[in-house]
């Protein structure tokens, strides 16, 4: 292929300057225009939740590279020699005669730039639900480094208490926390039965909302937001869900998604699906002189084949470089996602890669998980945090399909691990045996994620029997009986525990010598803390001649519901 | 196969105990013995430094289980329904039998121990040279908890105000955290010519060797210890090196490594190389009723296929749960070790797995590397550190060969994130591609692993052409005339630079317009902070039709001798 005359890129965030930038380094002489909306090109938006915290101090580092140097037209045309037509929109794109129609925001000029070759980079839009109020004063958004700044200034006024966050997705959470830390009162509604849905099952999601909660965050998830009222001043007032509860509110930030900015290109007649712009693995759409890439496009789910819609700067920073390439001819590939996600949600690290359970069965898996609340590294060593773990596999083959990991502890590095797992298509057996990094600051002699896959393999073999704390609870509310075996020690029990009539504390140690107490024809329940010992309990068990014998999946740690906890000095 | 009747396990820790409780789970009526030495079973070896240096204050924590029960005789009695022979030593085997000739350490009683199968996990023992002065008082060595409590109790006394260690891997090094934290001045001998040899290279062992010399330490690499001086009392006074350099010490610790302790099988007539007992992937021994896991044996690399001696506790429990389920007519493998070792050296985060460049070398490689010094989350994000990274890639194919991370950021992830893709023959292009979790707090868009990988390919594609820090002080020693190329900002040449006279500052943003001042026949080595400018400058000059033009790998950061830094307050 001919090296082309004039590349043309839409859109300077993310994967748009990335493109250029790996195409100037390939090609001195191209000529390479970047059309940008703003001023500043690159800006980091995943940084605004720190801005607002205040982590940031100045929010202007969004904007700049790590010395210190705006990322704005003139640094594109020194260091790149790339020409940045800023504070100018994209219009329309005429394929047939291959140019781009623009207008500069403040002149109202319009130009017609022609293009061999263009780069598709429109990103996301916030999605604005059509709420009443939701135009109203002090009702943000999170879009652009502008919204973050805007709210803060406001937040440093002190007017504010009280916040409303519509929305408990990634975005929601990020700004729960920032907005805490400057002791606001931060209500959280998810119309969602929980919050981070796509990301966690129930078990996680409730270990995150118990957790949350403890730290003054009212949560309200499976509820949703029916209007917003402002004053007379058209001030933000209150927000009321369908309920009819009210929550005032000096602050409402909307973060309830985004959505791929595909106008343009549908506009242009290209192939575009509720998930994005539709591209192939070299990153073109249905013409094939028109590439695109970012949060606009859609992207091949790397488990499930499907096309889904998961924009992340990580991506679209990958995209650019895949772009950047194909331009010039070149035969760069990204295959797909696995919707990796992690966040800091106060203290506690949140992620996951693949699928969830809910998602792998709507996606037809017979699944098999593992719950398993882990401290995440050697237990004598002072520092260990607990990391709640839950991972899914398929239970005919089992490979791997997805893990949840949070906590206080080093939750992200499993989730990589598994990210890199699933990218080769990792079955549990193969987890169990990498050889991961040994040492008591870091891990377990068996690391707690593949400590999680051995329990995927117990269960596959059928020498592990378990059942989920979801399926107890349901259990209970019909009233079954069973006898629910806490094998942990009497102080452990002191500490904290079910309080149900169906618990028997007998502890492991002592079990082989008292299992004449437990009726040979009951079913039977065994849990500890985490549920280590809950299985050995139930093989202890089998191997008395018990038949009817489970361990409660991640023991007290995962127990989504009430817990008795021995108050503090009490 | 018939399930056998009696499986002995001859050692108690680790390897042993979990092939124990491995088989007991599976099968409940097997009659199952432990033989060990000592009284304390499955103690965490890997914890003494942590002991010596006050992070666990009862050491006896090494031996209990997470809920503080003991893990001796009557815990595997009563949890796991295991025999345990405390106190005994495994004196012979007798194969044709089937039987383990045993004694008691205290009584002196033998005894013969009938076995359908055998374990062997009989663990490495520490190599004590052959030092004139070695078996002086204070000359320590840490192989048990004992060894860790005895010098611990030295230590309280007040008296040691000197140490010095020999050796220094990885335990010397741990063990200097140790001592120093205890406010003794250490000294670590290695007889190598630098500090972790077989887990870092030149450039990164150069890099943690400043920090450690920075917090005191004298390291002493390339100097081989000729003996141990006592005084009068037999006591350690000083160590005297073979260039007759001494080191007053009033402790000495010799932590040279250790060797496989294969002497039962050797005796027995089982097949034993120098790395350890030869297994097959069932960890089956050349007798097909004899296993043997843990530090006794060698362990297949996976990238090389060559037989290693790695002793880690992680590997011997995973050893552990192989053979529990293979003594039971199991199909369990394990394929092999990627060499992986991770380790903290005072607030350093450091790892390792797969090969170095060395090791890659000598196994016959055409290596292509990555020297990234790289901030190890967003750089705007306040907590983010350095990690400096070390990426090793077969030239030919791109195949992922190893890495090196250190640093006072998160490094370890990295090493995981690597160790789970070596482990599927990952290229560095794979290794792009991982859909890795991004969040400020957690990494920077583009993964500094994949980020160094993207260098990787940039060299193999020919676009990067670098030069390692080692060639260039070569060159300098040499005296080659070339220009040293610093694209970095006055500000940051004030703050640190390498100071020579080849070196002309030229900030990346002017060099398009200054281009002229460069002699286009020089040879011009360009460079940064972490070389990522020095990357984009190779390019425009070679834009610019300069022909003799690289960027020196890992820039300022890696440079690993002299670097002029302005004086804090200066």
């Amino acid at each position: 292929m001919a090296t082309p005359k004039r590349i043309v890129v839409i859109g300077g965030v993310a994967c748009g300057p990335k493109a250029a930038a790996r195409a100037r380094r390939l090609d001195p002489d191209t000529e390479i225009t970047i059309i940008e909306r703003g001023r500043m090109l690159s800006y980091a938006g995943c940084g605004m939740p720190y801005c607002v915290a205040g982590d940031i101090e100045d929010c202007r580092q969004l904007n700049y590279t790590p010395v210190g140097v705006p990322r704005d037209a003139v640094f594109f045309r020194n260091v790149k020699n790339v020409t940045v037509l800023d504070r100018t929109l994209a219009q329309q794109i005429d394929r047939e005669n291959k140019t781009v129609e623009v207008v500069h925001i403040e002149t109202g000029e319009y130009r017609t730039i022609p293009y061999d070759k263009l780069v598709l980079a429109t990103g996301g839009l916030p999605f604005m639900p059509p709420i009443e109020g939701i135009r109203l004063n002090r009702v943000f958004r999170m879009h652009q480094p502008e919204d973050a700044v805007a709210m803060r200034d406001y937040i440093r006024s002190g007017q504010p208490k009280r916040a409303v966050i519509i929305g408990g997705g990634l975005i929601g959470l990020e700004m729960t926390e920032a907005l805490a830390r400057n002791n606001l009162h931060v209500t959280v509604i998810e119309m969602l039965p929980h919050i981070l849905p796509g990301l966690l099952d129930v078990e996680s999601a409730a270990f995150l909302t118990k957790y949350v909660r403890s730290l003054g965050v009212d949560i309200r998830a499976g509820e949703q937001v029916a209007r917003i009222v402002g004053d007379d001043q058209g001030n933000v007032q209150k927000v009321v869900t369908a309920h009819g509860d009210e929550f005032p509110a000096d602050l409402v930030l909307v973060a309830v998604g985004v959505r791929p900015n595909t106008k343009l290109a549908q506009d242009a007649g290209l192939e575009v699906s509720k998930f994005g712009i539709v591209v192939n693995e070299h990153l073109q759409t249905s013409d094939p002189d028109i590439y695109a890439g970012g949060d606009c496009v859609a992207n091949r789910h790397l488990i499930t084949g499907d096309l889904v819609f998961v924009p992340m700067g990580s991506t679209a920073n990958k995209h650019g470089r895949v772009i950047g390439d194909n331009v010039l001819g070149g035969d760069e590939r990204f295959p797909g996602v696995l919707g990796t996600a992690v966040l800091k949600v106060f203290d506690y690290n949140v992620g996951k890669t693949g699928l969830t359970e809910q998602q792998a069965r709507d996606a037809g898996y017979d699944v098999v998980t593992a719950l398993a609340p882990s401290p995440d590294c050697a237990h004598y060593y002072p520092t260990h945090k607990l990391v709640f773990i839950k991972l899914i596999a398929d239970r005919e083959t089992g490979k791997l399909l997805g893990i949840q990991a949070l906590g206080p502890g080093e939750a992200v590095k499993r989730v990589d691990v598994m990210a890199a797992a699933l990218t080769f298509g990792a079955t549990a057996e193969d987890l169990t045996r990498v050889d991961l990094g040994y040492a008591p600051p870091y891990s377990t002699a068996i690391d707690i994620a593949a400590h999680a896959a051995n329990i995927i393999r117990n269960k596959m073999d059928g020498t592990a029997q378990s059942i989920s704390p979801l399926t107890v609870k349901e259990k209970l509310d019909r009233g079954d009986e069973f006898v629910w075996l806490d094998v942990r020690s009497p102080s452990e029990y002191e500490e904290m525990r079910i309080e149900d009539p169906r618990v028997k504390l007998i502890p492991l140690g002592l079990l082989r010598r008292r299992v004449d107490e437990l009726p040979k024809d009951a079913e039977i329940i065994t849990f500890c803390k985490i549920s280590l010992r809950g299985y050995e309990a139930q093989r202890i068990l089998e191997g008395e001649g018990f038949e009817n014998v489970w361990f409660m999946d991640g023991g007290v740690m995962a127990w989504p519901y009430e817990v008795y906890t021995k108050p503090a000095g009490g």
